[in-house]
């Protein structure tokens, strides 16, 4: 069954138009239009990433960009979002919006879990709330996002095999309570698609079975959480490799949290669409840039007089008039403005790696890109 | 004597193209271009205006911009920006640059002053620096900017009339000694001019004779230095006017550190051509807001749910997308994209008001346009 046989689901599907190996170069289709992959999202976590504005993410390309559920949730409310006209008119932001389901966050603050859901104390006032499936069903539907992720179960790692297994499990039970929430809300938007989450740690055995547990729950596209949170990558990608071999082909895979370039063409060869991450973004506010030689650090002395652009190989046009003398002092004096510069040089950077990694399957030449980009980012 | 009539001499000066009483509308033509009078020039403190990109400043239609020389020539200090191509090259600001001396800064960190100079200690890391006539111009031809100023003195105020006639009287040896250095300084750039400053408190006579010594120097343009430092309104008027009536016509007076709304009104009614001022940015980065309505204060509970932009009734194009409630939410939580779009708002509707008034002064409406101000903006 696909969504477009069903009136009353959301339409929303991938076109896979080149592959190159395990690598995929499509567009997502939407209610809202279409975006293409692989796909990089940056992180807007309180209604905003962080220095820039809308217009700027225009400016970058950006075509999806990631809302913080929690964050949102609890500051200001969804409600007073709602009221404000829905996530996108309240960030004045007019391309696609996902937002997490708030799992993550919840369950990195040591929140009571039970069969319902987590407990948890608002970082904001200690306030006590309970996130569970459906609240986040719900929460999600009022904030009005393209794309909602359902409520996964995300334990403390490294931990015990019987552990993972009895969190995958609670995560499948929930995944199935959060579709069902999900075709049952009445207050959610016309236009707005869900994702399911794949866990499993690094068990291959639980990826697969999770992820086809998932897949006959009939989500519009498939989260892949848990990964790259500290294990080795060859025990992350064929963990990686067993989830996405039981997804629909017609359907996006996410996988969630991952940015380094090393990681994003690792995904890609094992058949990721989409990813998002807050490491070019934090990286920038610390003055660390990506260049074609690695990462930089501006506040090093030795570009105190340094004339070039911030990548002298593949300077960024949005911000290619500043130096890295000009930059590494406004660092050095706390002026703001070189935060949002070099946050727009780093997304550029990462979206241009994006770009190059699409060119290249479609090309039929990923392999070689995939070789350049381990060889400078590997362990990076 | 005229500039135009040396060509060892800069090229600076006013067209004046209307007037209505007192205020004019002009053109100053210089070496690197033009620029409309009334002008207000935000600060770029440590090389730039707080939270914003040069390609901000040209989005707002900025037309100059002030440096701070007491922070450039500590850090990164003056050689390091001339070796970096000057303060033009090194900010990316392709419009005008005035530097200040350094003086305002010097004397509020209560120095040892001699009839030599100031000498101070570092807000950076505690170094003994001296600042003299002749630094300040030599720092400032590094800097390379299109105008510089001249060190005055600026005492502590309230002072007795006594101190304010002694610091009087060394500010017209020290802009003596100024012009002199400009003239003499073998790395001063062709294109850069020299403003002196007229001192003398709140005391007509004295502002007066002061004015007059300076015209005597020939400078290429006049600031007004040591006004609207905390005096009623009343006694800064007749202060400036006493200084604007004996100074040439044909050269921009530049009232230093003034940009409410009142007081620009007030002194462009007293033939002042250029203001600066770091009020309409720090205001922004505390969530206050310029608008028709007088001052707004984002982080009042009220504007939680305002689908409104900051001035509905002058919405800056700028940022007309973002409303009150999602930047005061944005400010909450501390992000600093708020802070850049209020600054950008701010600016634009400062930069809004110059032009109101300089086409009423074309238009011989200017006494309308500052009833209208001050009913809104005296005392506030």
């Amino acid at each position: 069954m696909t969504s477009e046989g069903d009136d009353s689901l959301p339409h929303l599907h991938i076109d896979v138009e080149a592959c190159d190996g395990g690598a995929r170069a499509g567009t997502v289709r939407t209610a809202r239009g279409a975006y293409r992959t692989p796909a990089f999202m940056p992180v807007g976590t309180r209604g905003a990433v962080r220095t820039l504005s809308a217009e700027d993410l225009e400016a970058l390309g950006a075509e999806v960009v990631l809302g913080n559920t929690y964050h949102l949730m609890l500051r200001p409310g969804a409600e007073v979002i709602a009221g404000l006209g829905g996530l996108h008119r309240f960030m004045g932001w007019r391309g696609h919006l996902l937002t997490d389901s708030g799992g993550f966050q919840v369950f990195s603050l040591r929140p009571t879990v039970d069969e319902e859901g987590a407990t948890f104390a608002s970082t904001y006032d200690g306030s006590r709330h309970q996130l569970t499936p459906e609240t986040a069903v719900a929460v999600q539907a009022a904030l009005g996002a393209d794309i909602q992720m359902a409520l996964d179960v995300c334990p403390a790692l490294p931990a015990p095999h019987q552990a993972v297994q009895e969190a995958t499990e609670r995560t499948q039970r929930w995944a199935a309570r959060a579709r069902a929430a999900f075709l049952d809300v009445a207050a959610r938007p016309a236009h707005q698609a869900q994702f399911g989450i794949v866990q499993g740690g690094v068990d291959e055995a639980l990826r697969a079975r999770g992820a086809r547990h998932l897949a006959e729950l009939g989500f519009e596209g498939y989260g892949i959480g848990g990964l790259s949170v500290g294990e080795p990558r060859s025990e992350m990608v064929p963990a990686l490799a067993a989830a996405t071999a039981e997804l629909p082909p017609d359907r996006p895979r996410y996988l969630m949290g991952v940015g380094d370039p090393a990681g994003l063409v690792e995904a890609v060869a094992n058949g990721v669409d989409m990813f998002d991450c807050v490491l070019p973004t934090r990286l920038a506010r610390h003055g660390t840039v990506l260049t074609t030689a690695g990462r930089l650090n501006l506040r090093n002395a030795r570009f105190a007089r340094d004339d070039g652009p911030l990548d002298p190989d593949n300077p960024c046009p949005l911000v290619s008039r500043y130096s890295r003398g000009y930059l590494r002092h406004l660092f050095g004096v706390h002026e703001l403005t070189a935060m949002r510069i070099v946050t727009l040089h780093n997304l550029w950077w990462l979206f241009d790696l994006v770009a190059r990694m699409r060119a290249a399957i479609v090309q039929g030449t990923f392999a070689t890109l995939r070789r350049d980009v381990l060889e400078t980012w590997d362990g990076r």
